[in-house]
């Protein structure tokens, strides 16, 4: 063991060393990673960096102490005694303070700032916290003083969360402050610092917060808040769109949006579909022009053309006649040259009127351009717009639907979906229609209508199920105050299959109901008739009672790409019909036979050249394929029980309307 | 035990009811559940049912059998062997068609479809489904007959994977669609069925498909076909959009691009972060005009227009003239017949004269209406379009940020984010910039400048960790065609902290590498510029070699919604620079103070009026708050490292282009 004397020295001095540097550099390294503001902790840093050497190096911890105490002199053995215990010490600190910064949210924790969520938003409501120092912010739903004025009750909601946390702030914290006058008024933010507290049996939240600092107040004039009154009407708040989301009503829904795009998102992504951005504008010749909003940068150049000289049609026949004039004035003078024998493009009077010519000729071209500007916009002979001029040299539209270039990528890809904003420029004012909505549109390769329902319907099973588990609060909001049908018929639509009928069968039905005189429809009831909403609504509601599909509709009432079936008169399309809003989403196999969509689309009297693209996916590897397309906000209205469309989008748009 | 005896026949019984009931109802349930395909499997579905049954009344079926058994006759205890046996006999056949249906796409189950990433994409390989028969769909990328014309390879590829799974196809499974030729051009789509082999040790993929079937051809004419070639330029693909995804690299930047969307949803999903749809057609008055693009139905209504009559400003002086004129004349009548005594209404002559009044002055309200019409365009007096005849009654606008509605959102729910489609009508052809883009912009209420700056960089990180673990073959095949720096940097990014230097410290860097010669930048250095793309690559690529986040710029070269920080000359902004891009993210904390606010909009000149909304913010509950916007297809050049942008997006929109 003769070799261990001299290694010991050397293993101590290389820890040593290491420990050094270690010591030396990590309190930089944490510093940076747990953020500036644990400068302030700097002892603990420096015993995290301790336990994490001991964690890194443990060998040359043991080394070194192991050298310690082999030199067994009391005062290092103390001294070993002492250190450990200071790292146990230091160790239970840390432990705490991790405690306390799980609580934080990540993006809040210069303020220090716990949400509402993570207090009365796990399973004990926030027993589990109890006894702990914390910060909740956020804007005050209601606030009342209590105890003959020696304190107020604040209900503080951050939105992370349905539920406000009910904070209880003393007079003496408030008097800081302003008082409790300047904090009670609906509408004033807060950030408040206190100790959650156990709350009476009996109370709805099991905690509350007991204020002992308050270190912001953003105040809020109860005299002109526009929604500070409990109750305001729907159509009052479309006035106010930018506090809109301050109502408990649009706040749950606000939520509830949420979890539905993001259960669309992972139902998607699960099942192996790739998110495709299709475009906005679109200037694809496919896309009729009627209700679409057009995208143009014509009428800004208005102003530039404003000062253009506006030459008349007679003002330009005169040029012309001069042009022409001055044409056969320099026949003339080389003419005369000739009769000369000079060289008949070098006398002065040939190259003077030829200069002359030449100026003329772009007068009147210059003449001729201004004359195309009428109205600041630059136009064709006809007095359409000249669209080279326009921002994509040819009109541009915003979309109407993704599924064109949603079908390029499933003839690539396979399996994708869309899921973003489409357009209608259409002069409605229903409660069911909005100048601008997302859409969501899957589109399948190698799967036909029966796959293709099936998608449709275990899509929106998940989206239900999803919201069930993820927005109990705003959901039982949801179902006291706006549809006290609406969690059960989540329930419903969660656990049961949906019925299938053919068209025809559903065509069928109704005939009998009205033949035997149970219900009447405004519109009648026959074969090859469109399903108006009456007819969709009593199927699902009343008939079925459930969700229901119809398929195989007659090809006449729908669109020309949709897949002709073996009897010739249907085709392979299917509408999803849920109750409280009828058709949910609508679908079909896409026709793949290039010979039959050359048919189809020459029957429809359209134009064949402007589905070259379209066409070439059945040219180039065509396969059987299907997609659908949901109306977003549909969904929502389907989910909430809400009346208006417009209450379901942040920022609705209809006509009149496109208010921030 | 006496009561045993009456007792044992009652339960069998009610077992032998509830078992009749069960073997009746289950087929059908189970039928729709599996869908009709499963229709042919009938009697595997019985047996489902029966073991299905035991697992829903075990104490019924036991009973049955125990009485069965205590009957003990010699044949009723053979007839129990042989349920138990023909029991686990179609257990293993339902464990394996349960297999079966586990490789098949869920949504591909009528083609009976197994993706290619569910083969190739395992951690094996697709070893441990060697020996299963797999069906397969989707189109040839190459393909090659070998063995002198005795079978053919072909690579298919469903976009499911950047791998393509190699396919052998013996000549006599080609010859009933058509032989060998018809199957390996390019871009052909083909659904096969075969067995899956082992190949040779050595070779690239662990397994082959041996074809027994061809299902399905669609055949591609390498003549035609646009894209046949192996290699063609990105400029090329641009014209050829609606097949370009079929494109090895638009195909893998496809599946990149979704990866990086989905982690930006989770991401912030994750961290309580509500998605909110800002609008994107919008008549906000605190967009400025300049560079959007104008959203109208007015173009549309020329055609309407067309047919109205032009009535000139002199046609207009004449109407008039005479209307001044028919009103002296009324004038006349009237006072004639006051000098008669008689009543000057009721007069023959007054009563014609202000009927031809009435009658002028509706002429000339037509004309005047009429006039109003240039160029199929209503007007106001000054030329401008009147704005009440188009959509929203005012001139909308596609939307160039969703700052404004998102800090609505964030005032109300706290942490929001946006994903949607953002615009600018620049006239630019760089390889940076695109009409139309995407954009993320989250919004966080209790938040400063340094928690914003760590969330930017917490979500950069993530989506870059997300991309290693989820498209590994993508970015193998991006790193050796594209950016062979690609996977480093991204490697980089995911594991190191970002750098933070404020914009003093950045300039004061830059200025000394300039002063040391060491580095020439086309712009000047100096505090108060304006950091040029040169500068940020250098901080970023040279200096740092590492993202670097620079915060605190002056004031004068940002907006006027950033907060002003204590020092009156700089505002609390940020920039996350990152290699290969130089900027990728802008942020800031929100000016908060509404009285700081109102002045710097003030200073820059702007109409106060037209920021109400905003303003309100801060009058109602005002908290500090803090956001940043990130172009997300910078992130897709970030990540791939590809030069042009018009390569990261499915329909890139520039100047003249706006196809499909």
């Amino acid at each position: 063991m003769q070799y261990m004397y001299p290694l010991l020295p050397r293993v101590v001095a290389g820890a040593t060393s290491r420990f050094n540097m270690h010591l030396f550099r990590a309190p930089q390294t944490i510093s940076t990673r747990t953020r500036p503001q644990l400068g302030a902790l700097a002892p603990l840093v420096r015993a995290i960096s301790f336990c994490s050497l001991y964690q890194q190096h443990p060998a040359c911890c043991l080394a070194t102490t192991k050298t310690m105490e082999a030199d067994s002199s009391a005062g290092v053995a103390a001294e070993v005694e002492s250190l450990r215990a200071q790292i146990a010490q230091l160790e239970a600190t840390l432990k705490s303070k991790e405690k306390e910064l799980d609580t934080v949210y990540p993006y809040s924790r210069s303020y220090s700032k716990t949400s509402v969520v993570t207090i009365l938003g796990s399973e004990d409501g926030g027993k589990k916290l109890i006894g702990q120092t914390l910060r909740v912010g956020g804007w005050v739903k209601t606030g009342r003083e209590a105890g003959a004025g020696a304190f107020c009750f604040l209900e503080v909601n951050d939105g992370s969360l349905f539920e406000s946390l009910q904070v209880m702030v003393p007079k003496e914290v408030a008097e800081e402050v302003g008082g409790l006058k300047a904090l009670t008024a609906t509408g004033t933010s807060v950030l408040v610092e206190g100790r959650l507290e156990a709350t009476p049996e009996g109370t709805k939240q099991p905690v509350e917060l007991k204020a002992t600092k308050i270190f912001h107040v953003g105040t809020c004039d109860a005299a002109t808040y526009p929604i500070a009154k409990k109750k305001t009407s729907y159509e009052f708040l479309r006035e106010k769109m930018h506090l809109r989301p301050r109502a408990n009503t649009l706040g749950a829904v606000a939520r509830i949006r949420n979890a539905l795009a993001f259960a669309t998102h992972k139902f998607f992504q699960e099942n192996g579909f790739l998110y495709v951005h299709t475009p906005i504008i679109t200037a694809s010749d496919c896309e009729g022009a009627g209700e679409m909003f057009q995208v143009t940068t014509l009428l800004s150049k208005m102003k530039e053309y404003a000062g253009a000289t506006s030459v008349s049609t007679e003002q330009l026949e005169t040029l012309k006649a001069e042009l022409a004039a001055q044409g056969e004035a320099v026949k003339t003078a080389k003419a005369a040259a000739a009769a000369n024998k000079e060289d008949k493009e070098l006398t002065a009077a040939s190259k003077a009127a030829v200069d002359k010519l030449l100026k003329l000729k772009e007068d009147f071209a210059k003449a001729e351009e201004s004359s195309r500007i009428v109205g600041g916009i630059k136009r064709l002979p006809d007095g359409t717009p000249d669209y080279k001029e326009d921002f994509f040299s040819k009109p541009a539209f915003l979309t109407v639907s993704g599924q064109l270039q949603g079908e390029f990528y499933a003839s690539a890809l396979s399996n994708i979906y869309t899921f973003g904003p489409t357009f209608r420029a259409e002069y409605s004012f229903t409660a069911r229609h909005l100048a601008e909505f997302w859409m969501i549109e899957p589109e399948m390769a190698f799967c036909d209508l029966t796959d293709d329902m099936q998608c449709a319907e275990d899509y929106v099973r998940y989206c239900c199920k999803h919201l069930l588990e993820n927005c109990q609060a705003d959901l039982e909001f949801i179902n006291k105050m706006v549809d006290n049908t609406a969690i059960a018929r989540l329930q419903q639509v969660a656990s049961t299959p949906f019925k299938r009928v053919s068209y025809t069968e559903a065509i069928d039905i109704l005939k009998d109901v009205v033949a035997r005189g149970v219900k009447k429809f405004e519109y009648n009831v026959e074969w090859g008739i469109d399903l108006q909403t009456e007819h969709e609504r009593y199927l699902t509601e009343e008939i079925f009672k459930q969700p229901v599909i119809v398929y195989n509709y007659p090809k006449d009432i729908k669109a020309f790409y949709m897949r002709l079936n073996e009897d010739g008169k249907t085709v392979a399309a299917m509408d999803v019909l849920v109750p409280k809003v009828g058709e949910l989403i609508g679908g079909s196999q896409r026709e793949d036979r290039l010979d039959v969509l050359e048919q189809r689309i020459r029957d429809g009297g359209m134009d064949i050249a402007a589905y070259e693209g379209y066409l070439d996916l059945r040219r180039y590897g065509t396969v059987p394929h299907s997609g659908f397309g949901l109306g977003f906000e549909r969904l929502i209205l389907f989910a909430t029980g809400l009346d208006n469309i417009r209450e379901v989008i942040p920022f609705p748009r209809w006509p009149g309307n496109a208010s921030y």
